[in-house]
C-alpha cells in the first residue's frame, strides 16, 4: 500500500482530511457542506452516543424528540439568541414541487409558499421552550430533565469534516428548574459529565472553564466549556453547557407557581456535544500513518493476521486454531477481527489496520507457531513484542488498558508543554507564533481588549478556568489591573 | 381522576388521539404536522430501536448517516420515483436570514438564494445511490449492507400523531448486491425480520405479502409489506421492504465489474419501518381506560403502590421492605417503579398507570401485610389476584409472559374473525360496511378494477399474501378469471 496520508509537517489540514476520508470515517457529499458518515466512523459515533446516553440517564435525564423545523418568528423572541443564531440558516419557504411545465424535471410550485417560513433548527431552545410553557404550571412539574439526539443545520461557508459542517449530529440537553442555584448545579454537573467522558474515553484532557461574555452562547447567562488541545497547538471547544437564567422562560412566557404560591419564571440550562468530538478524536492522537484510536471507542480492538504462503498453507488450520483461542479468551467485550482474506497480502493488511487505527494487531506464522509465540503490535507506539501464545490474552488485555492510558498521558504532556504563562504582549505574540498552544495571560476584563487581541493575533479567550488561582497582575495588552489569568489560544 | 379518554365506540379517532396525548406519548407541536415525542413515548421508541438495531446487526448490517438534504435534480433522476415522491416536500430555497430593515424581527435575505433548491429528504434512495456509485467499482465492493436511523419529511395535509406526520422518524436500509437473486433474498429476509419483531414485540400479527403494482414504492420492482389489523377493522401497513432491481443503479450510473470481468448495474433493496409502529402499538391493544403495552416494549413493567393512611402510616417501612424485596427478586431486566408519592391518592395512581399501560400493578396495604399477600393486577384483562408475598416474584414473571402472549393471541383472534372470504361485489361491500377487516377476494389483476373498487368502497389491495393458495375464481368486480385471492381493506 503506497503512502496515502499527507504528513502533519507537510500540511496539517490535509493530513486531517486524509485520515478522515481514507480511514473510512466520513466523506463530503453531493450537498454543499453536508457530510456522509461512513460505517466505520459511525460505529465510533455510536460508541460515543451509547456511553454518553448512559451517563445522561444515570444523572436522571430522559430522551425526547422535538421538531426539525422552527417557525421563523420564534428565533427573534429572545433578543441575544436572534443575534447569534438567526443568520446562517437553512430556510424552508415552500412545501411542494411540481412537474416543470416545460417538461424539464421538477420545479418548486409557486402556489405552495408557506405563510411563515420554517428554519431548519440550528439549536432547539426556542421550539423547546415554546413547548415547555405548556408542560409547566407548577413547581410540581419541575425539574424537567430532557435530552435529544438530533441533527442540526448551520450554514457554514467554510466547512471541514466533523469540525464544521452544515448539517451535524449532536445531543442537546434542555432542562427547566425552580431555582437559579439548581440550574447552575445542573449546568456544572453536565460539564463534569462531558469532561469525564472526554478524558476517560476520547483520552483528551480538557480545561473546564467559563467563557468570556463575548464568547457566550447566544441567550446564555454563563457558558461553561471544555477546551481540548490538538497536535498543532490549536484549541478545540469540545462541548459546552449553558446556564440560561430566565432568558428563554421570559421570551416564551413560561412561569410556574412556586411552593409559596407566587409566580416565577422558570430557570434553564442547555448543553451539547456533537460529531465535532469525532474531529477531536482524530486530531488529538493520530499520526502520519493514519488514525490512532483509544481502545475505549475503537469498533475493532484487536485484529489477527495469519501469515502463510503456498509452502506453509497446510499449517493454516493451526493458525486458525490459535487465533480462535485468543478470540475466545478475550471475551465478548473485546472486539476481535480475524482477517484471513487470502486476496490481500499481510503487508497490505498491516497498513490498512494501521490506517484505521486498530489498537492491537496480532500476527502469527509457521515459525511463530514452532516457537509458541505470537507477534503483538501496539498501534500507538508501533512497538512489537513476541509473546508466548499462552500469555497472549492477559498481555492483550493489559496492553489495551495501557494504550488508553498512554494516549491520555501523551495528550496531557503535550498540553502541559504547550501551556505558557506570558507577561507581555510581545511574549504573547511570540509564543503564539513559535509554539502555539494555550497562552495564560492577564486580561483587563473588557470586550474591547479581547477584540483587539483577537484582531492582532487571531487568538481568542478560550475560557477562564474554573479552578483558576487568583493573582494580581496587569493586562497583557492594556496594562490595566487584573485579578486572574485567562487562557488564550487560536482555535478551531 | 375523571374520565379522560373518549371511548372507542363514541369516536375511534378521538380515542386514539386521547391516548397518545394523555398517556404522554406525543403531542402536536407549534409546527404544522410535526409532533413532539414526549419522554414516555420516546422510551418505547428507544426500545423498538434497540431491538431492531440488534436484529439488523445480527443480519450483517451496519449503520451510517447520509445528508438531510437532497438536491432537487436528484429526485427526477429515477422516473417513477419522481412521480411518487417529488410532490409534497419541504423545500429549502435560502440559506440566510437578516434583520428586518423595518426593525420587525427577521426576514429571509433575498441575496442568499440557493442556486439549486434542496429538498428535505422524504426518503434517501437518490442521495444514497449518488454516494454508492463512488463506493462501488467491483464485485469485491459488494454487498453493501447499510442502515440509517433518520428523520424524514413528507408534507402531509391531514396528519395524525405517529400515523401520518410531516416529520417522522424511521430507519431506512439501503443495500447493494451483485445479483438479482441476492437482492430479492435480502428484501425477503428483512421482511421476515420485521414480521418477527411485530409479532413477538409489538404483539401484532401481520400478513406478509407483496403489493399490487399501483401500491408499489415509487421506483421499486416489487414491494413486500407487513399488514396489521387495528381494532376498528382497518389495516395498517406496518413496514415495507423493496426489491429495487437496477432502477436506482441505472438512474445514478452505478455499475460494477463482475467476477467474469464484465460491467453490470448493481442490484438494490431498501426497507423501512417508522414511528408509525408506535401508532400500531397504541391502536392494536389499548382500551377505553387507556394504553395497553406489551411487556416486551413497556418502559415500566411493574408499578408498586403502597396503601396506607394516617392510622397505618407506622407500617409504611414494612410496605417499603416488601416492595423492595419484590424489586430485587425481579432483577435488572424487569423495570419496577415504586410510587410512594404521598401527594397522590392510590386511586389516582391506579388510574394514571392504567392510562399509561403499565402491564402489572402491585398494591399492598396493612391488611394485606397481615395476610401475607400482595394484590397483583394485570393491565390487559383488568384481573386482580391476591398472591402470597413469597410467590409474588415468580407469579409476576409468569404474568408478564402471559400478558405478552395474550395480547398477541387477542389481536390474532380479532384478525381471524375480521378476515372474510367474499365471492360477489355485493358481499364485498356488505362485509366492508358491516364488519370491516380484511376482505379476501378474487381480482382480475388489472389496475382499472383496483382503482374502481377503491373509488366505490375506499378499500385498497393491501397485499397478495406470500403464502397464498392458488385457486381458480372470478374477479369480484369484473367477473374475469383469477388464479388467487388478494386481501382488500380500508387502511390507515
Amino acid at each position: 500500500m503506497s503512502k496515502v496520508i499527507t504528513s502533519r509537517s507537510e500540511d496539517y489540514s490535509k493530513w486531517y482530511n486524509d485520515i478522515v476520508v481514507k480511514a473510512g470515517l466520513a466523506d463530503h457529499s453531493a450537498v454543499r457542506g453536508c457530510m456522509v458518515i461512513k460505517p466505520y466512523g459511525f460505529a465510533i459515533w455510536e460508541k460515543m452516543k451509547a456511553v454518553l446516553d448512559k451517563k445522561f440517564k444515570d444523572t436522571g435525564h430522559v430522551n425526547a424528540a422535538f421538531p426539525l423545523f422552527i417557525p421563523k418568528s420564534f428565533l427573534s423572541k429572545e433578543a441575544d439568541h436572534v443575534e447569534g443564531f438567526a443568520k446562517e440558516c437553512a430556510v424552508v419557504t415552500h412545501y411542494r414541487l411540481k412537474n416543470d411545465p416545460d417538461g424539464k424535471g421538477i420545479v418548486v410550485d409557486p402556489d405552495a409558499r408557506l405563510e411563515e417560513e420554517l428554519i431548519v433548527r440550528p439549536t432547539s431552545e426556542t421550539i423547546i421552550w415554546n413547548t415547555y410553557k405548556d408542560w409547566i404550571q407548577s413547581y410540581r412539574d419541575l425539574p424537567i430533565l430532557i435530552n435529544q439526539w438530533a441533527n442540526v443545520v448551520r450554514w457554514e461557508m467554510r466547512t471541514r469534516l466533523f469540525l464544521r459542517t452544515a448539517e451535524f449530529f449532536w445531543q442537546e440537553g434542555h432542562t427547566a428548574h425552580e431555582t437559579s442555584e439548581e440550574a447552575v448545579i445542573e449546568a456544572r454537573q453536565m460539564l463534569d459529565v462531558y469532561a469525564e467522558f472526554m478524558e476517560n474515553y476520547i483520552a483528551v484532557p480538557v480545561i473546564k472553564g467559563v467563557k468570556s461574555p463575548s464568547e457566550r452562547f447566544a441567550g446564555a447567562v454563563d457558558t461553561y466549556t471544555t477546551e481540548g488541545m490538538m497536535q498543532d497547538g490549536k484549541a478545540l471547544q469540545m462541548g459546552t453547557s449553558h446556564f440560561l437564567g430566565q432568558n428563554f422562560a421570559k421570551a416564551f412566557d413560561c412561569q410556574y407557581q412556586t411552593r409559596e404560591g407566587g409566580l416565577e419564571y422558570v430557570w434553564a440550562t442547555s448543553w451539547g456535544v456533537s460529531t465535532r468530538l469525532m474531529g477531536a478524536l482524530v486530531m488529538a492522537h493520530s499520526d502520519d500513518e493514519g488514525l490512532v484510536l483509544p481502545p475505549a471507542l475503537a469498533p475493532i480492538h484487536v485484529v489477527g493476521v495469519p501469515i502463510y504462503n503456498k509452502k506453509t498453507i497446510d499449517r493454516k488450520p493451526e493458525l486458525d486454531a490459535v487465533f480462535n483461542k485468543v478470540k475466545e479468551g478475550l471475551g465478548a467485550d473485546i472486539s476481535f477481527k480475524y482477517d484471513d482474506d487470502d486476496q490481500k497480502r499481510p503487508g497490505f493488511k498491516f497498513a490498512e489496520y494501521e490506517l484505521k487505527g486498530v489498537p492491537v494487531r496480532l500476527a502469527l506464522g509457521a515459525r511463530d507457531l514452532d516457537n509458541g509465540v505470537l507477534e503483538i503490535a501496539r498501534r500507538d507506539t508501533g512497538e512489537k513484542a513476541s509473546i508466548p501464545i499462552d500469555n497472549a490474552v492477559d498481555y492483550i488485555k493489559d496492553l489495551l488498558d495501557s494504550i488508553q492510558k498512554n494516549l491520555y498521558q501523551k495528550a496531557l504532556d503535550f498540553r502541559t508543554s504547550h501551556t505558557t504563562e506570558v507577561n507581555s504582549f510581545d511574549e504573547f505574540k511570540e509564543v503564539l507564533e513559535e509554539k502555539a498552544g494555550f497562552v495564560s495571560a492577564h486580561w483587563d476584563g473588557t470586550e474591547e481588549t479581547e477584540a483587539k487581541i483577537k484582531e492582532l493575533t487571531k487568538a481568542t479567550i478560550r475560557c477562564i478556568p474554573l479552578d483558576n488561582k487568583q493573582e494580581e497582575g496587569k493586562c497583557v495588552y492594556s496594562g490595566k489591573p487584573s485579578k486572574e489569568r485567562v487562557l488564550f489560544a487560536r482555535a478551531y
